[in-house]
């Protein structure tokens, strides 16, 4: 065991404070990384303050991990001492399921391991990213293309993956025309890559605060949807909604903005039931979806394309110990577009 | 302007009774038809009824016909006389905005022309099936091949493309697991395409009341909705269901049952808002979907399919005079499945 400096939320919606956490000896399939960089991720604080459901404490979070392989197992091929490397969302699955053996870790039968806030299968409780290093079996450990900063590429591991892949199984590239609603640390990161995949991209957000980012981001086009025209002179617009927006909102107003044959997919979820009218999807052929990050060969095939296309996050850099005023900041919203925890001032 | 015997409905709601009404002059592109059966969907009970909005009246219901090529005008080159046809639920679209290109026309930016309770592009009220002749544009008569007999073909017109679209959209065939919710006149087809198309059907009904009949159809298991056990079994099993029933139902549950990726698609609509957990589709990548009929090209080749694959409805032909009796019957889900008017008792 190795003892590694951290910050740690002791108690449901304490504020995090400086300890010592202990990461398990190099097994023969592990990586030990030096992490640079931990992102800071809304669902970090849901889980520190313990609102989706009985967590884990003392609890380290972070599951937007960049770094530098420091040693490996003596089994690992796949990585070498000095690589650049991320962890994402989750660090294990059972590996023999269907989603599984399909690359979809993240609906693994048995149920994935989660970075932190969850229980590894040798029943050890796991912690996160804002950590000084961090231990991960090699298979969920991704590479870092050269030409991503470790910095903005941390945000990738999460707000990346999990704009990606709808983006990329819904098909969003040329002739598309996709609406991002909310320019968040997700919408962000869901501007820039629809528009590296080629598509015609427009932000919907609740103001036009944001504007002059969001087309400086990639996109063509931006509306207020707290302005009711908008939905007016969308109307019939899109073939693809990407909806980062966790607060609930009026699916059928929505889907009306979609084309034939088009498709809203959410991957922020409200807390409370959502209403539609099945009229909504038959006339049109439309879909109403959602997606959960993305498995580990889709997470490398991002972190490919985001290095390819020259992307990474917009971020603003802090020490640990802004991290909890970051969070109350994360609270108001006030972030363009992610904190990321230098983890060198831990 | 030729006289032809109908029944119609004089007013909402009331019996409907024989009646003659006038078929246009036949137009270069039109085709004459000899209808010889048409096929009872439910939603000609609520448009007679006027329970989707204004309705016009006298109507004569009836999209699902199938009758045989009586003249056809001077530039018809692709109906001759005595060909097979059948007529669905449209009879005009602009033909020129991009869904009727896409030969999706039931999605005509100005608005498809429906086979009756309509208006055309003339300003003429159309007038359905429930007739002897009908005069219909040639682009939207199809072609009904050999050896399917023109009863059990009437109802493909609708209740065939109505089902065979989504199946075919959504990728239903061999590998593929297909649940089909409620056993009525949709659901009996959908379980046969399915079926022919080489999934794995199962059929999800409210009790078990015909479940011999849906294993005669072409599924290979059967569950009882009312049974709360359905739902634990089943869990995950599907790559898509099909929901034909226009009722009510636990979207999240039935959402339960999907795999990784499915989608459930509905093609029946309730009249009151249905209601969701954002999560019961992030978790799983799952769809929920809509579909409308079909445009003509996937009619026609729904019709192909059914022809090489043996396919008609069940049906129990009936004469005009008993069409009043017949609605009563499908509105306590009496019949099985289809009833089929022969239009020679007109």
């Amino acid at each position: 065991m190795a003892p590694t400096p951290a910050m740690a939320a002791p108690s449901a919606g304490a504020p995090l404070e400086r300890t010592v956490i202990d990461r398990r000896d190099l097994r023969p399939d592990d990586v030990l990384i030096d992490i640079a960089y931990a992102g800071i991720c809304h669902s970090d604080l849901h889980q520190a303050a313990e609102e989706w459901g009985s967590a884990i404490f003392p609890m380290v979070p972070g599951h937007e991990i960049a770094g530098t392989v420091a040693a490996v197992g003596s089994d690992v091929t796949a990585h070498r001492v000095g690589d650049r490397v991320g962890v994402g969302c989750m660090v294990d699955s059972c590996g023999e399921c269907e989603p599984c053996r399909a690359g979809t870790e993240q609906f693994c039968v048995r149920g994935n391991v989660q970075t932190y806030n969850g229980v590894g299968f040798d029943g050890e409780n796991t912690y996160g990213g804002y950590s000084k290093q961090v231990v991960v079996k090699d298979s969920f450990v991704c590479r870092i293309p050269e030409g991503i900063g470790l910095d903005v590429a941390a945000p990738l591991l999460c707000a990346g993956i999990t704009t990606y892949s709808p983006l990329n199984q819904w098909h969003a590239g040329p002739g598309k025309k996709v609406a991002v609603v909310g320019l968040g640390g997700l919408g962000h990161m869901g501007v820039k890559i629809a528009a590296a995949m080629g598509a015609e991209v427009t932000v919907l957000s609740q103001s036009l605060k944001k504007k002059e980012d969001g087309l400086r981001l990639g996109a063509s086009d931006y509306h207020a949807t707290s302005d009711e025209a908008t939905f007016d002179v969308l109307k019939g617009r899109f073939d693809l909604i990407l909806n980062t927006v966790s607060a609930e909102i009026p699916v059928d107003a929505y889907l009306s903005l979609l084309r034939p044959g088009g498709a809203m997919v959410n991957v922020g979820a409200p807390g409370t039931p959502l209403s539609y009218n099945a009229f909504s999807l038959i006339a049109g052929n439309k879909s109403l979806a959602g997606s959960m990050i993305g498995g580990i060969p889709e997470t490398q095939e991002m972190l490919d394309f985001c290095a390819e296309h020259g992307i990474g996050a917009e971020v603003e850099v802090i020490a640990a110990d802004q991290v909890n005023e970051a969070y109350e900041r994360v609270r108001a919203s006030d972030v363009r577009y992610r904190f990321v925890i230098d983890t060198a001032t831990l």
